[in-house]
């Protein structure tokens, strides 16, 4: 899937055409008519806009400021705390909404433009320039000189909220803290929380217990030469990762509420109590305080914990700046209370798998090929028939994935796009949007899988028909990419940033490029964008043992998308003078579309990765379609995975030349 | 020339053998020996550290803290701005001294540790840990709770002055900002400014005259969202280049001391007025005060002229951080009337060659070429003879350049490097250091010119004997980076650090590397280390007509050094489907020693890019060399310009297959 910062440079092409849904209608809001024109889809606001106006009145602030994400700067949120969805009606992922008495505006960037028209009434305005400094600018503009601005600290990160203050500074509008979120407050049918306990990861998925793992983090602390003495964790993966806990409160994503203040000598685990089973407690050891007990405590006091250890002498804690919200970042002080790192030790040891989280990441991505290959070899068969849309296809993809051992449902929203709709960054089949699948249209299906013993996520790119040459040429300059970027050799300790235009090199060569990141971390039954690994410029340096995406692309508006992703992992590369080299080992299974490819635009060590990457295709995945008696699919996927032959290669050619020559010589001892 | 913040991979290796000085002797000072033992080359520095520390006593300071730069923060520096090199002894271009009542210490990195222990006497003790935090807790250790730490603020950029006080935050000790520096006070016989006046450049190297450069960058001033009122420019790079003047205050550098404040409506320029000639004056309409009248100040006058003009209601000053001084910095408060970039739109226009320019650079470099071609010739012929030592090939190389037109001296020391000394940064030779050139060894050899239409800067690395099988492999593999960087095709602003790996990756696939930066902006008679143009993480994003170099190397420490660089300009690429596609043009037209190059390894396209390279050089050096009458030198060219052909490419093979084909098929009709 794609890399959470999308560059945008991909605009938002028209969702027309060949959409499977009803005859035409308007879809978007026109405020300005008389009277205003609603699509059926607008979200009637005014309630909660009026009631929280009026909670806004006894706190003295002229704005309120409604971010899109939780407080733990989850990038996939649950809908208890969607927030900006439940105040303005638009369900997008990202966006700002801010109330004053008088008006309600919106910011979202171009991805949702049309979603948004779609989505809110006339209450709203929608402005399209997402910056902080634009937010600004807006407050400035309608909050009165010595106005203040509330928010609510625990949705805001330590750098948005430095960045407002940078924005707002000497205009005589401040931003104001109010920790209990108004929203909430008039959210009457607020959903809850899920009645499901915690659940520990088996014995089977787990080399090193959470007592091994919380040993390992206060080791580096201890080494740590600013001698914090606690670790503040509030990133959902952090507390999951650390105790091999799993839970069910974020769509997609195995997480559940948490926060975990680790000390030298204590744990405090702070989450729903009552979601804690006996057998939990147990295996947690809740009922001691010493350094392997993990003290209970409910999510709700950590503010009141954190503030009571702060206050003592002589502490110091380290937390995540990336990710730690302002609610928590504020009560550390003074100054020399704090040690800050852009990710905490939790999350750069999570990012290299340990042996058994390499091997069980490699085997769930040999089930899930299996699922993929179903879908592929299904459409090849159904297409042509005029039968399936982009929803069928997500379903069926979704079905296969769930026959799989271990599976645990999808990892994100399949992306199921057929012909322009590719071309659209995030797009997500909808009835409305949904177009039938035909073999005049390219089709790219980027999806993935929750297994208990990984997380996958696959992009493929195919056409059922003929392609034309532009289409084969991008395919083949994308898949080039891929290839580039699998096969290089590196030291490790290089950053993703720093070689990821061996992903684009192809394409920059016949002035083609994409908009997007090249990659992403992915987690160990966790999260499909697993921080801090990838290849953008906030991502950690490459060492052995951390999983990758490697996703180039190429979108052309109002036409086609292509997108080839795979999930490789880095592992020493042997060469022939140095030592503590790396290269990629793709683990993601799946063979590409052959009529894509044109061989003749590949180099011979492409060719070669191919290749052998087939030959890798054909003796994992194999054995498995066998076990699970798929015969027809170990039929098409061998067919799919046949050695491609160099093209013009000296030996070929000259081969044949020698054979003609053996010939001649032949003949000329015949004749005589 | 290797750029600036070279990462110190490459450690020291020894300097011993084959070197041309004296009998062996011991070099290095012992002060743990009893007496100490002093080499001949230390110096002493017992009366300039009494008397500073005399000095110190009235200001109140427990510490006084010495740079190795000037007020402009400059690379390269004049004679009386080596104040740390006056104090210490020690002469390298690089360190840190600090002097408190008891002792003395200067921290050099590992490519001055032998040199700073054969200047410097037992006064000092030599820290190798150069970082700031280093440097503070050793300040934090010497100097007593609530001590002053003095330092001059023109001599440390804004984000020296914040990690000082960053890492003495919260330790009691405190900067004190002495703006009168101590070390000038007892510096006795400090040398003089240089006698000479400032010069224009020729009409004929220029395109824009200063007024049109005084209104493009006005332009940008009245453009910019942020308002400025005035542009500070503290580089000396800077006011050179608005007012198409050049100096000769810093060695190898034509600049001259300066400062300039543009406004609107004003210019202000301020330098030593007794080296203004009348005829200047006309040619900086300096005798009026309009907008577009250089009104001429004295150079010690900027702070209180700018402090004057600070003071004024509703201005705002723009600075560039990356290189202006504190004590300009600091007068510019409140907070609001000041604006920051990372460099100033001066520095990012003159990034940017014009037309002229590009030209008269070009070629400069055909001269240079010339130059740089009789010193290979000349070698090939004389080292055999067992003449010449690094020594005498620069004064060589320096004498060729002296007869090319328009010559102003060498760009830069000359590197001349044989054997195990290419494999040490920024070696340069001495007397006692030089080796005898043999045709047992690699040599290295990076030099540059000053020319009035552009300055240059060029490596080549040979081997006159036999070059054993891991150097030729090396030495391939350098220039395939070389070439990789130099016909890649990317978007015009992508940034050079994210291209730069494709230097380093024909070596990491056989697990070597190299240890400093991929290549620097040059400029027009300007400095060989032009910021901000380049592959480093804080150059800019690369447009068209930009001059960078591209300097791939490998060394192996105690036994040879590589390193193969050019100057190339980016040009537009012609792509089949985008725009705004950029590739390199390679301006340096001296051809690489075809013995170390072992074609086997490279990639057809490489060949091809090599290929059209010695086609270009024939065609732009040869008229040239004819028009100077160097005719042997024209033979040596244009021999070691004669085409690669492929080796085991299809065609040819084939072709010779098919001659056998016919032939047979010949024979079969002769018999018949």
């Amino acid at each position: 899937m794609l890399p959470y910062s999308w560059l945008l440079a991909v605009s938002l092409a028209a969702l027309t055409g060949n959409t499977v849904g009803a005859a035409y209608e308007r879809t978007e809001r026109n405020c300005s008519a008389t009277p205003p024109f609603l699509p059926s889809t607008a979200v009637n606001t005014s309630v909660q806009l009026r009631e929280l106006r009026e909670r806004m009145i006894p706190m003295n602030i002229s704005a309120y400021i409604i971010p899109a994400t939780d407080a733990h700067l989850s990038e996939y949120i649950a809908k208890r705390d969607a927030r900006m969805a439940f105040m303005t009606g638009f369900t997008g992922s990202a966006g700002t909404a801010v109330v004053t008495q008088t008006k309600a505006t919106l910011w979202t960037d171009s991805r949702y433009w049309v979603q948004a028209e779609r989505q809110m009434d006339c209450n709203w305005e929608l402005e399209k320039d997402v910056s902080v400094s634009n937010v600004a600018q807006w407050l400035i503009s309608e909050v009165p000189s010595g106005g203040k601005i509330g928010f609510d600290p625990f949705l805001f990160s330590l750098k948005t909220q430095e960045n407002y203050d940078i924005n707002l500074e000497s205009s005589n509008r401040s931003l104001k803290s109010i920790p209990v979120n108004l929203v909430d407050q008039v959210w009457k049918d607020r959903p809850s929380l899920p009645p499901d306990n915690l659940t520990r990861l088996p014995d089977r998925v787990i080399k090193r217990s959470w007592q091994m793992k919380v040993e390992l983090i206060r080791s580096q602390m201890r080494e740590n030469p600013y001698q914090p003495t606690a670790l503040l964790l509030s990133a959902l993966d952090e507390t999951a990762w650390l105790f091999n806990l799993r839970g069910n409160d974020i769509p997609y994503n195995p997480f559940f509420y948490s926060y975990t203040l680790l000390t030298m000598d204590e744990i405090w685990l702070f989450l729903h109590l009552d979601r804690v089973s006996d057998e939990l407690k147990v295996y947690l050891n809740a009922s001691c305080d010493g350094p392997l007990c993990v003290q209970l405590k409910s999510y709700d006091s950590v503010l009141d914990n954190v503030k009571t250890y702060v206050a003592q002498p002589g502490v110091k804690v380290w937390i995540g700046t990336e990710y730690t919200n302002y609610g928590l970042y504020e009560i550390i002080t003074p100054q020399d209370k704090l040690m800050t790192s852009s990710y905490s030790p939790v999350l750069t040891t999570k990012a290299v798998k340990d042996e058994t989280e390499q091997q069980i990441l490699r085997d769930a991505h040999v089930r899930d090929a299996v699922a993929v290959i179903q879908l592929l070899m299904w459409l090849e068969k159904t297409v042509p028939q005029g039968t399936e849309t982009e929803l069928t296809a997500t379903e069926y993809v979704n079905k296969c994935r769930s026959k799989q051992k271990d599976s645990r449902g999808p990892s994100f929203e399949t992306i199921s796009a057929s012909g322009p709709n590719a071309a659209l960054a995030h797009y997500s089949p909808t009835p409305e949007t949904s177009r039938r699948l035909t073999v005049d249209e390219m089709y790219l299906v980027d999806s993935g899988g929750q297994y208990l013993d990984g997380t996958t996520d696959i992009t493929r790119t195919v056409h059922w028909g003929t392609p034309t040459a532009m289409q084969r040429e991008a395919f083949t300059r994308v898949l080039m990419g891929n290839i580039e970027i699998s096969r290089t050799i590196f030291p490790s300790g290089t950053r993703g940033v720093n070689m990821e235009m061996l992903g684009r090199r192809a394409l920059w060569e016949v002035g083609l490029n994409y908009g997007h990141g090249t990659g992403h971390g992915v987690g160990n039954y966790f999260g499909v964008h697993e921080w801090p690994v990838g290849f953008q410029s906030n991502n950690i340096p490459f060492r052995a043992g951390m999983f990758t995406s490697i996703e180039p692309g190429f979108y052309k508006e109002n036409d086609f998308g292509i997108r080839i992703e795979d999930i490789a992992v880095t592992v020493p590369a042997h060469t022939k003078y140095g030592h503590n080299y790396l290269t990629f080992d793709t683990v993601s299974l799946v063979p590409y579309d052959r009529k894509l490819i044109d061989i003749s635009l590949l180099s011979s060590e492409q060719l070669q990765w191919l290749n052998k990457y087939y030959e890798t295709i054909r003796r994992l995945v194999g054995p498995e379609l066998d076990s699970q008696k798929l015969q027809e699919e170990k039929e098409w996927m061998l067919k799919n995975t046949e050695p491609f032959t160099e093209l013009g290669s000296s030996a070929s050619i000259c081969s044949s030349s020698l054979t003609l020559i053996a010939l001649a010589i032949a003949l000329l001892h015949n004749i005589s």
